[in-house]
This record gives C-alpha cells, structure tokens and sequence, in this order.
C-alpha cells in the first residue's frame, strides 16, 4: 500500500490479547461528527460515560473517570498519582504487566518490594502475608487478568490483608473488566484501571480507571506534585467532576461516541450474562483445543475465560501456523510475550470476539491447517 | 439524554480553538472494523503516517511518530524525555501553553528560566537574548501559535540563538501544523510536537511528534530513567520505528485510520495551497467582524490565521452570546482562557473548518443575534 491509495484493510476476526471485534453499532457511533470537547452536549456523554464505568465496576466511587489514552496510561496514572518519591510499594508480579507495574513505581521514585509466583501461576496469598510482615507499603498491586500468561488472581483473601496492614490495593482489571466477575466496592479495591479493547469492545486508545475514598485521601494529602502534568488527577478531575467543567485537555471525542455505545452493549446484555457468555465460550474452544493437542498453562481453577493461554502441540512451528491463520483466515491470535515469545498462543474470547462463531472458525481452520 | 437512549449529537459547527470540524472521509475511515495493533497491514499504515507527518512538517527526521493521546501528552513526551532532574530549561511564555510547559519542565525536575512576554504579543528576541547572555539551558521551548492569545511567534531568529547558546530548540506547533508555514529542518527545529484535532482535522487524541538527530543524541546519553513509561521513547520508538516492531502500548487503532485520511486530504491539497486557504479565510472573517465592532488582540504582523482572537463590542454579553450561538446556530467558537477568560473570543477556522461558508455562516448569525 501507499498513503496515496485510499484506506484498504483486510476483514479481521480478532481472536488476539485485545483489541477485540467491535460491534457495527460502536463504529457507527463512533464516525458521529464531532462536538466540542467542553460541548454541553459532550459534558452529558462524559457523565453518562461516568455513570456506566461505575455500574460496570459496581462502584459507587465518585472519582471514575476514563484517562484520554490507553491502558497503560491508566496503570501510570494510578501509580504516579498515588506514590511519592521514598513511598514503599509491594509489587506482585506473575507476569509482563506486573513487571511494567513495578517498573513505573520505580520511575515514581517508590521502593519496590517484589512478590513473584511463576509465570502462569497466580499469587499465593501467603507470600504476600511473608512480605507484608517485614514491610509498611503505601500501596500493594497486583493483576487481576494477567494478559500475557491467562491467569485469573483471585482478590478477596489479598485484599483483606492488604487493608489489614494498612495499605491501599491497585487492581489493572484490563482484561477481566466486563468479562469476568469484578466487584470493586466488595472486593474493597482502592484503584483500578482497565482498557477499552478487551471485553468492552471498544476500540482500543481509552482506560476506565477508578478510586475509592480511601485512595482519593491519600491523592488530596500529596506533598510532592504528580510528576506526570498529562495524568495529574488533581487537574483532570475538575475536567471529569468539577461544577464548572474546567479544560484540561482535549477528551478523544470520537472515541467516547464509541465507548458510550459500547457500554449500552454492555448492559444491555447485563453483567452476569455476559460472564456467563464468556465462560460458555471459553469451555466450547477448550474442548475443542484440547482434542486437537493443545495444552492449557494454567490450572484450571486460575484460567481466564477471555484469554486462553495454550502451548501449541509439540512439532508444530507455532509463528508459521499463526501467519496462515492470518493470511488464509483473516483470523488473528496472539504469540507469547516476555518468556513466553515463540512458546504459546495467546487466543482472545473477548466481548464480541467471544461467541460460538468465533470458536468454531477458529477450531475448523487449525483443523484444516494441521490435517 | 440518558445513556439508555442511542446518541444523539447536534449537528455543529465547530469554530472554536479545535476540535474543527471532521472531513465526512474521515469519519468513514474511523469506522473501518479494527486490524490489531501489530497486524502486518496495521504497521504499514504506522509507516505510511510517518511518512506522511514528516512531509507535513518538512523534516527527514527518522524519530517521527505520533504520540496515542492528545496534544498535551505530546508536549510532555517532548520535556520528559529530554529533560532530567538539575537540567536547566527556558521557557518562554506568552500564554496558557507556555505555562503548562513550565510546569511540566519543573516536574521533570528542571531548573526553569522564563522569558515572558505580555499575552496577545510575540516573545521579543532580544528578551530571549538576555536570559541565554547569563544561562546555559539543555532546551529552550515555545510555542509557535499561542492557541490562547492567537500570536504567531517567529522562530527563525530564535532557532539561530538557541543554537549558539548550545541549546535545543522545542516548539509547540499545535495550532499552526498544516495551517501555517512550518519548516521543522529548515528552521532548525529540535523536537516539536502538535494535536490531530486542529487544522488537521482528524478527531482529538493523537500527537505528532519529531525529533531531529541532535535531540535523539540527548535521549541516547540520558543518565536517568524517563520518568512516564508510556512516554518513554527508548521503548516507543521500538514499536514505531523497530526492525521487529516490538509491542509497547496498543495504539489508537480507530483513530489512526482517521488520521491516516486525514493527512491524505492535507496532502492532496497541497501545504501552500492550504496555508494560503487559511490565510484567505481569516481575512474575510477579519472584514466581517472589524465592521461588526470587534477588535483584534493581536498586531497583524503576528496574527494567526487559524485563531482569531478577538475582543467583543463594548455591552455585548459575550456568554450570553455564545451560548445563543451554539443553541440557536449550532456554532461553537470559544471563549478565552486563563486571564482571557471572560474577555476574549478565539475563533477558528482549522482545516475543514476554514472555508467561506464558515465564515459566512458565522458573520450572518451575529448579526442576526446583534440587530
């Protein structure tokens, strides 16, 4: 292709770790010509974008907002608004978004204390208790979907004894949000971040992120400015929350047009039948895989219903088989990363991505590919 | 509204400080269903944009992308990454967004000089001159078109101090990129940032960024972490200009299809053909609103022709008038910022929002309201 020739792409099915399909519905919105980012009209979107986060987070956390760019950009937020210079955070790593959490409470200028389970395993709640008997952290993190390994954490155990030794719990909910069980007020999460691209099927460029009271004193007893002026929750919340919508910067308008369409999909279906949907889908392509020789990472009391984690069957030349299913099928899943590069496939089910349809297709060309 | 109801948007027109109106082209490229971020056909679309942000900005930077959030991120993707704790930077402010540099400069843990001039005048070079006489700054920075005050701010005599000062030189080009002149090269430009939703006119989100060669120099031998890790370029770069695009973050997929036509149309038009549009629209509406009583801010040797700044007629409520604008006229033009607030109009005629009928159309509506 060349910039000269109009836009050409090919019609994906978008099995990978996110972005996921998104629904015709949600493109549409989505090319609604523009308002103005201080717009009355956009300042009802945002609060109606607002109330949503908060029914899907099952939180009533005044301070839910969406941060102007991608998940990453809400992991950062909710650390460099939290953490000060010479703050101690106990970090748990299970996986490549556990290493970039403590990567950027390092930058934060915190000190890290690791608490580590082998890639494809979760937290063991008793490693943290160890950890948090010899520390006082200002905050605990932790992944509750670790994207690069399938790994579903569970929270409730840790998140007592988090509270218990007097810290805060981050969450990055990035892909468990609108696929699995998430309840932010019950689990007593102080702040949390996701993306717009997993089970939201939104397209990708936006982070649902929320604090709990807790966590926003904290934030309103800072001594040292946010180092980031971008994600510096003090300004953006008088853009988010203020009586008098005060610019900060310019919101993504189009992208909010989607999102919003997104979230009605959301409830319209209703949570609970949208997890259930996800797991129903996550059996079918696991029976499926598994008849076909691939074998699951992880055990599957920890295996998340979005995001299969499989080794690929022995002999198989894994990066060629991911070519022809792109080439041949338009189907897309994702390779392994960090350790894992080159030794597993990553296969999103993720909110319009997770459906029989997308099994079968999926399942009926590994069969023709490895006949 | 209600987020039960399907959206439902006024049809504006958008005549404020950005976002300007979006090409119907636009739009429809936005709403293509999405590839992946690290798709084959997605990353050749990620180099025919960088491609076309270096013809746009007239530079054969290699270190040209553009940052997945808006303009401010651009911004402080420009200060972080080049500046580190003790360096000293001046700032020269004429405006809101030479303050907002500032402070994000002192974030970074910069000493921070500033030149200042009042708002609605360019910085005077010889200010300039006096502070780099008793200073040895790492960067000098400034805004090119004052998106607060509407002062277009040469840089041609300024490049050439800040070089013998051994300084870098930073602009902010939001407002002027692909409306005005703009040499990134020629000008001897050092690293430079802009936002999609101004004459450009894609939707808001994005920023175009480049870094000419001796400002790559300053990043390879920093001696300190980046303090954003979603704004690090010794990991961005990876995934915009990697041999082996390597995943970092996953990009705004939606919005660069849009971005992608976006810069299409600019490209078809022609820079001088367009610089010359903007010109010619500006003094049409200069005409219009100097017989209905309005006063520029800004001398005419440094107007922007995509911002117009301008006083309202003594007794007009300019709220007041505004909102009628925007209720009865569906037309939005913006109010002032900062000590403007109150004061001030900032009309824009951007991209596609600078043609005759714009103009026309906004003239006729004010005099309806003013008879």
């Amino acid at each position: 292709m060349s910039y000269k020739n109009e836009l050409k792409t090919s019609q994906r099915v978008l099995m990978g770790p996110g972005p996921s399909d998104a629904h015709p519905r949600v493109l549409k919105a989505m090319s609604t010509p523009l308002l103005g980012h201080l717009d009355p009209e956009f300042v009802t979107i945002m609060d109606e974008i607002k109330e949503m986060v908060q029914l899907t987070l099952q939180t009533k956390n005044n301070l839910t907002f969406v941060v102007s760019a991608p998940g990453s950009a809400g992991m950062e937020t909710c650390l460099v608004n939290l953490l000060e210079p010479g703050d101690e955070a106990v970090i748990c790593i299970h996986g490549v978004f556990g290493n970039r959490m403590a990567d950027i409470a390092e930058r934060c200028g915190a000190t890290v204390k690791k608490v580590e389970a082998p890639w494809g395993q979760p937290i063991d709640p008793q490693d943290l208790k160890k950890t948090l008997a010899t520390s006082k952290p200002k905050l605990v993190a932790i992944v509750h979907a670790e994207t690069s390994t399938g790994v579903l954490q569970p929270l409730e155990e840790i998140s007592k004894m988090v509270h218990e030794a007097g810290a805060l719990l981050v969450v990055d909910a990035v892909t468990s949000y609108c696929g699995a069980e998430l309840k932010m007020d019950e689990w007593g999460i102080d702040a949390l971040y996701s993306g717009s691209q997993k089970c939201l099927s939104a397209p990708p460029g936006m982070s649902p992120v929320s604090f709990s009271d807790r966590a926003v004193e904290v934030l309103d007893n800072r001594k040292t400015k946010v180092q980031s002026w971008f994600l510096d929750l003090s300004l953006v919340k008088n853009y988010w929350a203020g009586a008098k919508r005060a610019y900060h910067h310019t919101a993504p308008v189009s992208q909010m047009f989607a999102l919003r369409e997104a979230y009605r999909i959301v409830l319209e279906e209703g949570l609970e039948n949208r997890f259930a949907r996800h797991r129903r889908n996550h059996e079918l392509l696991r029976d499926g895989l598994e008849e076909l020789g691939f074998e699951f990472l992880v055990d599957p009391a920890y295996r998340l219903p979005m995001l299969n984690a499989v080794r690929v069957p022995k002999g198989m030349d894994e990066g060629a088989v991911r070519k022809q299913l792109l080439n041949e099928f338009n189907i897309e899943v994702g390779g392994g990363l960090g350790a894992f590069a080159g030794k597993l496939w990553r296969i999103g089910l993720m909110g319009e991505s997770s459906t029989p349809n997308h099994v079968n297709m999926l399942l009926s060309a590994l069969k023709m590919i490895m006949k």
